[in-house]
């Protein structure tokens, strides 16, 4: 047996999310399948970032333990062979034994971008969030920046969950704006993130940086958690993992 | 009654083409569908290109006979309220009476896509033509300066046409690499296009980038058209319609 490290992309348009659910093509499931192709029985698969429904990925990475002797190349080809367009590896590393995707990541990148103005360009509909009145890109900036640090997240939480601790810390946080793609961007680096974290944040931020709320409020929501009190989550089509550092 | 003129880009994954068919939405068809609710009438749209099934746009141009006293900033939100996503307008200008989007055409600009290597990113995949193997761009380049000027493209025309003459006049024929987005593109511009033309001119450039036939086929299929020594046409979802000259 040795440990693989996976390197993934996906459009999650048309997936449950991440995570195997009762019904429902989802990105774990599907990869689960192809490996258990190749090796000819079933194979678990462990994700860094449990991405939710709808959401995409640039740099997701998996891990999982195979008995297969092909070299690292051709298990990759392998698996695009057997994986719907949607899903591509783009890499796959033998790594030492005890890798474990979720476990050994010690930061993670995303990015929501967001579409400012009315009529999206078709080809992007599905992967940016339209927000057609324009946003203040300096409040954007002034909330990003409360956001870096160590804070209790509880307020930013997807409602229902249970974690052992909501504190957690962003080492980077900032807007983008001005690049070829005309999107604006939100790029975020963490140690970890709790559940809907940054969709609820960018949610609140965009609230702040059209002007319907005190930019304030971000510092006052880190320093009194108050899920009440805190802006529309953003939709998941927004959302891209980027990158996963171990 | 005066005449508009519409640029408009649309995804035509999900489409039958430009021209209204008997069965499946048309670009044509979806258009005048909108133009009707704005209208209260029947409203006959013209389009500059007639794109195949699958072909999209980033400038196709558009032109129709209007009533409405709405402004036309205002009836370019009314379109797109009144259209799927997909389909987008970008610009409505009032033009002078007689404006006809195909007829009143100088020339015309496509690009073609080509995402050449294995594992095509998931947010291309709709988008842009898969070659796996490598192109030698320089033959690619030899092969397209052979297609500038004006000559005979009857070879490269799709089966079926009847029109009045295939010569035809290219202005410019070029490929791009090292773009931001790792595409290889054929950008060509011309003054017309015979049917299938620049998917026809395309699938016998990648076999000559390939290796598989001599560059010289291109200038020896121009001076003596024979339409079963050309290539394979190359898949619609390559092809994007990116500016009509008036």
């Amino acid at each position: 047996m040795r440990t693989l490290k996976f390197t993934l992309q996906y459009d999650g348009s048309g997936y449950v999310g991440w995570q195997r659910q009762a019904t429902g093509a989802s990105i774990q499931s599907v990869l689960e399948d192809a490996l258990a192709k190749i090796e000819g029985r079933p194979v678990v698969v462990h994700g860094a970032g449990r991405t939710d429904a709808g959401v995409h990925a640039l740099g997701q990475v998996a891990s999982a333990e195979v008995e297969s002797s092909l070299d690292d190349g051709t298990f990759a080809r392998a698996m695009n062979a057997n994986l719907p367009d949607a899903i591509r590896v783009v890499a796959v590393e033998t790594v030492a034994n005890g890798f474990h995707a979720r476990f050994s990541a010690t930061g993670k990148t995303y990015e929501y971008r967001i579409w400012n103005g009315p009529a999206v360009p078709p080809f992007i509909r599905l992967y940016a969030w339209q927000v057609s009145e324009p946003l203040a890109v300096d409040l954007l900036q002034r909330g990003a920046e409360a956001v870096r640090g160590t804070h209790d997240f509880a307020a930013f939480q997807g409602t229902g969950s249970v974690v052992h601790t909501t504190v957690r810390t962003i080492t980077s946080a900032s807007w983008h704006a001005g690049r070829p793609d005309g999107l604006l961007v939100f790029e975020i680096t963490g140690e970890g993130f709790l559940r809907h974290m940054v969709r609820s944040l960018v949610g609140t931020l965009v609230e702040a940086g059209l002007a319907r709320r005190p930019v304030e409020d971000m510092t006052r929501l880190l320093a009194s958690p108050d899920r009440s009190l805190v802006g529309r989550t953003a939709p998941a089509h927004g959302l891209f993992l980027m990158r996963v550092d171990y």
